[in-house]
């Protein structure tokens, strides 16, 4: 039977490489993943993640739902550790302690195919993303609107970093993430059966006032340099944001929900 | 003739003292922030702001826009410091440094007066907001609506923190800041001459399908806990954002962006 395995050292190897999944290169070659605290847990077991291995304080699982989590592991075959609270302190963030969590294996989806994507559904498209907590913040809005999947185009940041996983707020459970080079995913965008939209300073529609056929594919651009020209030059819808006075640029994750907002709205009801 | 002055001691009383900014404490008991990087100065100077210290990396003002900043401080007779690289890496942040920085007055503006508040303004309130990055983002996104101002209200995190600074672009030298205590706010709320409107879990209205009388305030619950029973009572209108699948929530500052733009809306042209 599978029991959880005590652990107080705070040089235990096991300690050693769970706090190793902080740093990007052993996230790649591990291909393994941490997600902290209870809420992020239940919404991984609702989305059908079991963790490799699930590490909880002593002493606060012995009901509610950590029990549970916990229960669940054990049963799904995990490595399980009970970890005294200084080794918990050692794994978890400073910022935001939590008293469970769960090393978990990443999951890439394959690009959807662009003969057989469904007319009813939305991709959402990121062009070398660079800052953690708008990834996961837009993550967490595309599973709001019921985006198919996310695509990571080119050299991005980690989806898998412990800033990026806490920003989705689990929605990193439920929303495919695909990782395509720039040159295939053109390609892919070229084929697309629906409207490829991307948002643009030049461009004379307000994003209000139009309608896109679907399935929709958004493309956005970089914080900074926004939209490349690669990827305005395959869009069939290019649209613009409005503003007042002289801004010209709204926050990556802001400006990505609002199109998101915007093409999904006719799938959303309350 | 007022003229810079150099600095090459890291030990240099001045550079403590705007390296002490970093911390809340000495914000409050001196009044002055820090803002870093040549795009966010130009921003200060075209909205009135002159920086009672302006600080330059040696070699890197020459001329053009930073060249400008300078003479622009001496001309209003700031403070001017030319530093040496490493002082400047010792005062400026480390994950995006930059060649210049300002150490500005913070200004809050008086509450609107309930009487006097023009028609056509919106004003946003944010009970007890915690994040700096979504506070500075949301600032942001009211600037590029042309929000009246952002009322921050009961204890929130400092809108002149670095952070809070960074994300807003620019936009804290635009949106007036009010801070208010909540009795004074739920005051303001109920003498209101148009909607005051909230997102509420329990709320039966698309916030989509509603129209909005102005002036609008629109009053936003902090991160987690959502709208407080308070101002929810306060509210004349009660609005939901629909989500797909079993979320129940977004991100404050996306969620912020979505009823911003939808109030605004009318307002904003290409």
């Amino acid at each position: 039977m599978n029991a959880p395995k005590p652990i107080t050292s705070l040089t235990n190897d096991r300690v050693k490489a769970i706090r190793a999944l902080e740093m990007r290169k052993v996230r790649k070659e591990t291909g393994l993943f941490v997600a902290e605290g209870i809420s992020l847990l239940v919404t991984a077991r609702d989305n059908g993640f079991v963790p490799e291995t699930l590490v909880y304080q002593a002493g606060t699982a012995a009901t509610g739902i950590a029990r549970g989590l916990v229960t669940h592991a054990l049963n799904a075959g995990s490595e399980v550790l009970e970890v005294s609270e200084a080794v918990l302190a050692k794994l978890a963030s400073k910022d935001n302690p939590q008293t469970v969590l769960g090393v978990f294996r990443q999951r890439f989806a394959d690009p959807p195919g662009a003969s057989r994507v469904r007319a009813d559904t939305t991709w959402l498209a990121l062009e070398e993303i660079r800052d953690p907590g708008n990834l996961g913040t837009i993550i967490r809005t595309a599973d709001a609107v019921g985006c198919a999947g996310v695509i990571l185009v080119g050299t991005t940041c980690d989806p898998y970093s412990l800033e990026t996983i806490r920003a989705t707020m689990g929605s990193i459970f439920a929303v495919p993430i695909v990782k395509i080079e720039r040159p295939a995913f053109l390609d892919l965008a070229k084929a697309w059966p629906g409207d490829v939209i991307g948002t643009h300073l030049d461009a004379r529609d307000d994003f209000r006032a139009s309608s896109y056929r679907g399935p929709q594919l958004i493309v956005m651009g970089s914080e900074g340099p926004g939209l490349s020209s690669g990827a305005a030059a395959v869009c069939t819808k290019l649209v613009k944001i409005p503003m007042a006075g002289k801004l010209d640029s709204l926050n990556l994750a802001i400006a990505t929900a609002l199109v998101l907002y915007q093409v999904r709205g006719p799938q959303l009801k309350l």
